[in-house]
């Protein structure tokens, strides 16, 4: 079986590539998604597969079933496309101004969209059912798993699987973790308020850029003091802004950042602990404040026995090896998926070819190596249609 | 011969609070004066008065000769203004959209033309010589008193007196200082360069948020441990600029500031200060700097015997009373007359009738009590034609 | 095989809580340690088992050969105690005055002198060679495994293990970790030289404390911005005294800490970091500096294969359940054993009965459960004899 | 009269060396002063002298009437000295250890008590009532002023006169000055109060030296943010104390300063500011604190009139010319008597013949020009003598 799906997916390589130069060139951003989830839709009604648009937004979910009885595995590819205005000299470089799949979800939708052509010439002989996720808006919170899985994709589902063309991966690694893989991306800002005034009078103002340093320097001791060691936190003010005139002393002073976590309560801890260092500096420098936390996806925490499984998985495709990934600080609203299913989300080594230092993901200059879409598919394919052994 | 001077310019008053209407409704900015010089010029000209335009910019002189010997005694008043929108609900409130005399330099104009008025009047019983200067460019460095002198305003002049109205002191009051009564007033800018990165990966960065943020609060030291406690000294971050997304670590940091001082060597040391914090600072964040630091005009530094000469004068006017000024942290360019000849800068209390705490200079509700126009004319006046006793 | 050497054991374990409670009222801190090692000489020769003393100091090594051909395998016990006055009221209270065992080494040496005893009655049907290491001076750096080495400890080892009686896990449970499980535990000496004078003169001085000050806030930063996230680091400044008159200003500040790392990378990171950071810092404050970093043990990272075996150990022992251990942020030697042969070092869970929080090691009212030296002898014995099967 | 009066001192200058010195070699601590008022009152009572002891404590008084009406006038000499060891190799080193006359006030008990002994000689000639007050424990909080004024030294007193030998000023210079003169010396203790624990942990603690020196940090602000940058405020943390292994985290950090300040609403604000920024570093870091501020004697202000007429004297003194002083941050309870009664206090030139830089008052190497004596001599007693002529 496992033969026959992988020679169907080595023949589809070049078609998986064409489509996605095609999505490559024709970015869409998060949430305004309409020509890729419309492609998607043909695609699947050109296969004469079951196909649902308007999942939970912009979303597509398509069904396939297998004519022998099994679990109902799941399979994600998000599709939405970054703000960044692509600068690589390549023939398929984005058309769009501003726009580009500086991510890599070109390359899921390919694979999955490929995958799923598979899957359904082979259904006769499958087990199980096999839902396809095509999610828009995972680069921009809310993002769109949140909305999907409200709108039912996970109905009747069994376990997820979901990958992410990793380039600081090389080829023919699939890096696996279990627990924590991806953290909590949280954002947070904070405005200080004093009293500005002119900057030779300084007795008669309350400085918000000292006022700001001050926090920006003691928002260092959530890391250094306040979280276990062992654990990991991030807290990075990103944005500091207070411009005025240089004879000004400000009023305000905006600070803007992000906090990453993995574990729910150092999460907690975190928000806390901007907030009781904000308050305390406020107190000294005697100016007011306003503090706002967002909460963004939530940590990719793997479960333990179906990341087990897709180690297995992996290495028992020829020329791929799985290793362990390191935490990856950033976010994924994959995390939704497994809040609410066993499940694991993997990494598919994607390296360019003689590339020592990729550019990476997110960078104008960003692009991975097509074949790793091909490995991608054939993880995903192995894992949904054997997991009815398990 | 004083009585006649106080009595003529008792007589011109409802001519100076109209000629500082129509300057109020006309504000022009510093170096871009036409309207302004052009009217001076041809008041002078009405009076029959010897003018010269042109003066080191915008600038313009005249010349009124006492029929007796004597000194020969200059008066400056500057005419600029400033680019703010007048807030005022006055019928002579600003014409010109974001442009406003908040400073009170109509005034001072208003006044010494009409005390040039009468001195011209009187000029056959007068000793001496009169150099009214009129300036431009005061609120802007590098200001046009420097250059004005470097065209020879000040040729054959032995002493000069210049006054500013002044809201925050009560009408009827004249206040001096001896020596240093406003300060040198210096900007600095520090760009501090790090690398910036995704807010997730601080190892991969330089986090210049940070570094400025250190920068900032070591800052604080130069006033607190590095300047004698009993002199004086300002450094003041007007600006603080890393814009950025929330979740990246800033490239950069601009800083922006001034620095106030009274004394020649504090404000080196000052300088110097700066310099050495910020070098260490880049060196414990492992960042790259850029510092400069841009002179303003030097602290208006009083001259001890014109000084007891003015507190005599202004004594003597009835109703009018002397009081020790404290040093103001403001800068005014009246400094360069006081480094090339002998004189005195004061201060004309101007405090608006039944009003507690008045808006300050440079507020866009900024108002003046127009009666110190004829308090400071009398004052220079007097101190003008009586100068040849000493 | 197994259950003869367990039964045996069983029947040591009052014999055991006897020699344990000897020991612990006998302590002798590190490289002090004289009574000790004389004891555990006599047990061998009580035995008649092959002894040697003063090896690498006061450390003891005893070997016992098995009549069957097999692997070398090294068991390790510590045996020193703490400058610390036992606060317990209990009948086997350390009768030296501030010295006492609050961290176990008396139940180590307990649990394996009579595991020895066991293997020695059983020495004719046992495969391979026994070499019991009881080490000295852990406690205080550079330890006694460093020269326990160099005098040869290990010649002729195959593997080693080791083991700590940890009060903070649940009796019956083994907790192991691959890769590292305690860390490296450094040391670190600042001075900070300024120039004192008189408190109400500071522009005559150097404020050394106030140069330390900034230099306490800007380590924060080593832990917050340039270590990986996902790495663990701890740069924690116990002690901060610069002791004076409270009208006079610092002339020098000494800072001593700690610095806790699980990587080599992390570790230079962290010494370099503190040396750029004062170094910044005393530029910026005029100071000069005296930094000295004292590496400690390093850190103790298991290996993978005797780790993955220790786990089947234990979980084979009736009642015992292995689980993964928290990296621990203390230090310990058996760090060095483990840099010259395979092996892996585990905690035996020991927390008293009845007792939710126990006192922590290094506590003055420290113990620990005294069954779980049976657990350690049963484990460390069976992971012995079995080791020939490897 | 003051040809008399200043011959006479003439020929009394070895004697006044010889007692000067003598009381050198016989220093005593404040308010444990025994042998020093004995020899005050002997020497009274040798003249013949009215003389009253024990007053306030350790102080002495003296009264010589003249023959003619006039005011009465104290002038005031202290004669306590120093713990420090007296480190000069001079023939009338102290001969108490680690007791020292390090500040000067053996030379003002010399000085005033041979101007005692001329007005005493002359007092048919002379107009009013002299008070000579000699006070114990000026170097000490709470001081003997205090006490003295309340035990009545100053009941019947027309005007108060001081001095202090100065070794910054050049001998046959009299450094006055108008207003403050000497600074407010406060004291104040902070104990930072976090939870203390093992320096690998830093999450179970609340570190009290990163609290602290967050604390030191910030209290820059006061002086650089706070304080009218034209008025003068000090504040100096000398001692930061948290003594620990350097495997610990404190518990406790105690912070032990001086703020020195001229203006009373300047010296609330201190006192104010302090304790806001405790508080809120307190706050910010989780741990809670104790704050003290300890007011020590106020600002020295001198009164106008008799300091005008003080520089008139100095300057009538051949030889002699007044300056006026810089304002000085070191304290004294000179302060109390001017709160009291008009008069002044002013700095007597003292630095030793060829020297550059003195050692500094408080220094173990300080002495001075004893000539000044001599000159304090005659300016405190011109300044009596004439006083009836105000």
């Amino acid at each position: 079986m496992t033969e026959k799906l992988f020679s169907l997916l080595d023949s589809y390589f070049d078609d998986m590539v064409s489509l996605r130069r095609h999505l490559h060139q024709h970015p869409e951003l998060s949430f305004e998604e309409k020509e890729t989830p419309a492609l998607i839709e043909a695609f699947y009604k050109d296969l004469g597969v079951e196909v649902k648009t308007g999942v939970g937004g912009n979303g597509v979910t398509a069904v396939i079933k297998g004519a022998h009885p099994g679990k109902t595995v799941a399979l994600r590819a998000d599709f939405d496309a970054l703000p960044i205005q692509d600068e690589k000299d390549v023939p398929y470089k984005s058309l769009i101004a501003d726009k580009m799949h500086a991510c890599g979800h070109d390359g899921h939708t390919a694979a999955l969209l490929h995958l799923a052509k598979a899957l359904h010439l082979l259904k006769d002989e499958l087990h199980g059912t096999y839902v396809m996720i095509h999610q828009h808006a995972e680069e921009y919170a809310p993002g769109g798993a949140i909305s999907m899985i409200k709108d039912g994709c996970l109905d009747g589902v069994d376990v997820v699987f979901g990958t992410h063309l990793w380039v600081t991966a090389d080829l023919d690694k699939v890096e696996y973790r279990t627990g924590p893989i991806m953290a909590a991306a949280d954002r947070f800002e904070i405005k200080i308020q004093g009293a500005g005034g002119h900057g030779a009078q300084p007795h008669k103002t309350k400085d918000a850029v000292v006022a700001g340093a001050q926090l920006v320097t003691s928002l260092q001791q959530i890391a250094s003091r306040r979280v276990n060691p062992v654990e990991s936190a991030v807290v990075s003010v990103g944005s500091f802004v207070a411009e005025n005139a240089f004879n000004v002393i400000a009023d305000s002073a905006k600070l803007i950042g992000t906090a990453r976590t993995f574990e729910p309560a150092v999460r907690d801890l975190v928000e806390k602990e901007i907030g009781r260092i904000t308050e305390g500096t406020a107190i000294a420098t005697d100016c007011t404040y306003d503090y706002n936390y967002f909460r963004g996806y939530p940590a990719v925490v793997n479960h333990e026995k179906e990341t087990d499984y897709i180690v297995d998985i992996a290495n028992s495709i020829p020329g791929v090896t799985a290793q362990e990934s390191e935490m990856q600080m950033g976010g994924e609203d994959f995390a939704y998926y497994l809040e609410h299913r066993p499940g694991t989300f993997f990494f598919t080594g994607a390296k360019p070819e003689g590339v020592d230092v990729p550019y990476p993901h997110h960078h104008p200059k960003f692009d991975f190596n097509e074949k790793a879409m091909l490995i991608a598919a054939k993880t995903l394919g192995k894992a949904a249609i054997e997991y009815h052994k398990q």
